[in-house]
C-alpha cells in the first residue's frame, strides 16, 4: 500500500458542480487510510508550485457539506498553463510533502497538464498516483459520454431561454438574441433547444460555432420568424466564426491558455439586425451565471460530479494512474451511467465538437438527437408556464 | 351595487411576480357577486382596443394557479402609449361590454393611463371603478413603499452578483463588470449591495444613474480594487449618464413611450477598462432574466404582489375609483405593511428617484440605510458558500 498525502487541484473555469465532485473526492480518501492528509492547491497549479496548500481534513464538517451548495471553485482556480521549466520544479513540490495521490480536475487544457504530470513521475521513478476528473460546461472532452458541469449549465441555459421566450412572447416588441458561453465548441448553446414547447414560442434560430456564419442568411432567417410572430428568439454561441474562420465578435482578451476569449456577439448580432432589417432588437448576456448559478442544477449532473469525484479517489487508493475517470451512458429506456478510466493520453489533445450531423439542414437549429441526447442529462422535465390560448 | 364586467391589463415590462398579482385579482373577483365576467385584455390596451379579451371564469383552474409560477406576463402586455384620440374609443369599448370593473397594473406610464381613463369615465357619465395595480421592477413609482416585483428582481440581482463574486475570487483573472436594469432609477442596481458578506469578494463598486459618470474616477475606483485583489467585481446601472445627462451607453432603440432603451454600459465600461487599464475585463449582462427569473422570487413580494391584486379589486368593488394601490411600511422590527389607496393624480406624473443620501460619498456605492430599506423586501438570508480561509 502506498501511503502518503493526497493533493486535489482544479484548473480552468468553475462548474456549478466542481465543488460537488470536491465533495466526492474528500468523502471517498477518508475511507481510505493509505490516505494520510486530504490537501488541495489553492488556485490550482499556482497553488502547487507554491506550495500554497489548504488542509481539507482540518476544515469543519459543515463548510465541507455546503460544498455542495457552493458555486464557483471553493479552493480557487486558475489559467496559468504550465510551461516545461515547472514540471520539475512541481515534481520537486510532489517529493517534498510526500503527495503520493494527484486529482486535477478540469476541461482539456488541464488533463493535459495532468497527463504530463503523470510521464513525468513515472519517468522519474516517483511512485504517484495521478487520476483527472473531468469537468467542463464546454462539454468538449471526448471520451466520456458528458462533462460533469455540463448537464446544470444546459439547464441553465433550457430553463432562462424558456422563460426569456414567455418575456418575448408575452411582449413582442423586439428580436431578442441570447449569447451563451462554450467557447469553440456548440453544446451549450444547443441546450436552448431544450427550451421548446409546442407553442412556438423558442428558441426559433440557434447558431453554433461548428458552423461559420452567413450574416445574409442569418438576416433573412431573423426577418422570417419575425415577420411571423412580430418577435424572435435567437441564440447565439460566444465563439461563432466568420467563413475564415475568425471570431465575429471578440473581447480583444487572450486567455492564460493562449485562446482568445469570445465575447460580444449578442451585442454585435442585435446592432446588425437592428441596423439592417430596421427591427428592435436586444440582446442577453448571462454569461458566467450558466456556470455559477446553483438553483439550476441538474440531479443527474450533481449525482455524475459526486461520483467521478469519489472514483478517482477510489482507483488511485487501488493502483492506477495516468487516467481521466469517464462517464459511460448505459443501454436502456431510463438515463444511467457507469464509470471508466480513460488513459488521460487519449484524451489530452482532442476536442469534442457538436457532431454536424446534429445541426439541421438550415445551420440554424439542432436535431432531434442532440434532444435525444441532452435531455436525460438535464434531470427532468423544466417547469410549466400557463398559456392562454388564443 | 354596480354590477357589471371586470376588464384586467398588464401595460409594459412584466415583473417575476405580474401574475401572481393577477391570481389575487382573479380569486377576489370570484368573491364578488358584482362582477358578472372576469375578462384581461391581450397585450395590455392594444386588447382593449382591439377587444380582444381572454375570458379568465372558462380557464381552467390549474392553469389559474400556474399563475403564480409563471414569468412574463400570462396575459401579454403592450408598450403603446395611448394617445388622445384612443380615449373616446376605449370608452366605447367599456360600455359596449358593460364593463364597471377596470384595473390596470402596471408602472409609471400606465398609471398615467390608468388616471386618464378615470376622468374620462368620470367625465363622461359612465359609471366604472378604476383602480392601478403597481408593478415594476425598477422600483419607481412614488406613494408606495416598494413596487411588487422590485424586492425579487433585486434578490435575483444579489444573488447572481454573489455567485459571480464568489466566481471572480475563486478565478481572479478579470474585473467584472455586470450590467443591471432599471432604466433611470437606480434601485435594481444597488440591490447588488445585499450580496456583500463581510470577506470583501465583492461586489466593490455600484455605480446608479442618479450620478453622472466620471470615466477618470471609474478608472481611478477599478485600479484601486484591482491592485489590492486582483480582480473587481463592479455593478452598473444600464442607465448611467454622462455629466451632459446623456446616456454613456445606448441600445440605439426608442421604446413606444418614447423613452431611449438603454443598453450595452457593461461592454462599454469593460473594453474602457481593458484599453484604459491593460486590465482583463468582462461583461455579463442577465438583463431581462431579471424580470423573469421565477426561482429567485421573494417571498415577501409573491405575497404583496398578490395582496396588491386581491386589494384592488376588493376596493373597486367597495365602490373605489381613480386610486393606485399602494404598500405601507408599517414600524416594528420586523417587516410589515398594509394597503392603502393613493389618488391616481398623486403618483401619475412622478418618478421616484433613488434617494442621493443613500449613495456613500464616493460615488461608487450605497449606504447602509438602503440596505435597511431593502434587506426585508427580499424574502431571507442569500445562500451561504463554503470559504475556505486563507
Amino acid at each position: 500500500m502506498l501511503k502518503g498525502k493526497m493533493l486535489i487541484a482544479h484548473g480552468g473555469g468553475p462548474t456549478p458542480v466542481i465543488n460537488t465532485s470536491l465533495l466526492g473526492a474528500i468523502e471517498e480518501a477518508k475511507k481510505h487510510d493509505c490516505i494520510e492528509q486530504i490537501l488541495a492547491a489553492r488556485h490550482g497549479v499556482e497553488g502547487l508550485l507554491d506550495e500554497n496548500f489548504i488542509d481539507l481534513g482540518k476544515e469543519d464538517e459543515e463548510k465541507i457539506q455546503l460544498l455542495r451548495y457552493t458555486p464557483a471553485s471553493a479552493i480557487g482556480s486558475c489559467r496559468r498553463k504550465l510551461q516545461e521549466e515547472d514540471y520539475p520544479l512541481i515534481l520537486e513540490v510532489f517529493k517534498k510533502h510526500n503527495i503520493r495521490y494527484f486529482f486535477y480536475n478540469g476541461g482539456n487544457d488541464s488533463m493535459d497538464s495532468c497527463n504530463k504530470i503523470s510521464i513525468l513521475a513515472e519517468k522519474s521513478g516517483y511512485d504517484m498516483k495521478v487520476i483527472g476528473i473531468p469537468k467542463t460546461i464546454d462539454n468538449d472532452l471526448v471520451a466520456t459520454d458528458n462533462c460533469p458541469g455540463f448537464a446544470s449549465a444546459a439547464r441553465y441555459i433550457a430553463e432562462c431561454v424558456k422563460e426569456l421566450a414567455q418575456d418575448a412572447h408575452s411582449l413582442p416588441i423586439h428580436v431578442l438574441v441570447v449569447e451563451v458561453m462554450g467557447r469553440n465548441a456548440g453544446w451549450l448553446a444547443a441546450s436552448a433547444e431544450l427550451a421548446k414547447d409546442d407553442d412556438n414560442r423558442g428558441p426559433h434560430l440557434i447558431y453554433l460555432p461548428e458552423i461559420p456564419l452567413d450574416e445574409e442568411k442569418f438576416l433573412a432567417d431573423v426577418k422570417k420568424v419575425n415577420d411571423k410572430l412580430g418577435y424572435a428568439l435567437v441564440v447565439a454561441s460566444e465563439g461563432l466564426v466568420d467563413k475564415e474562420g475568425n471570431p465575429v465578435a471578440d473581447s480583444g482578451i487572450v486567455d492564460g491558455f493562449g485562446h482568445v476569449v469570445a465575447g460580444g456577439i449578442g451585442e454585435y448580432l442585435s446592432k446588425l439586425i437592428t441596423d439592417k432589417l430596421g427591427i428592435k432588437s436586444r440582446s442577453e448576456k448571462p454569461g458566467l451565471l450558466a456556470r455559477n448559478a446553483i438553483k439550476y442544477r441538474s440531479d443527474v449532473d450533481i449525482k455524475e460530479a459526486y461520483d467521478v469525484g469519489a472514483y478517482a479517489v477510489k482507483s488511485a487508493a487501488g493502483g492506477e494512474t495516468g487516467f481521466m475517470v469517464a462517464i459511460k451512458r448505459l443501454e436502456g429506456k431510463e438515463y444511467d451511467y457507469s464509470l471508466a478510466l480513460e488513459p488521460l493520453n487519449n484524451v489530452a489533445n482532442y476536442e469534442k465538437k457538436f457532431p454536424l450531423e446534429w445541426i439541421n439542414e438550415e445551420k440554424n437549429g439542432v436535431t432531434k438527437e442532440f434532444v435525444d441526447y441532452c435531455k436525460p442529462l438535464i434531470g427532468g422535465d423544466l417547469p410549466k408556464f400557463t398559456v392562454f390560448e388564443k
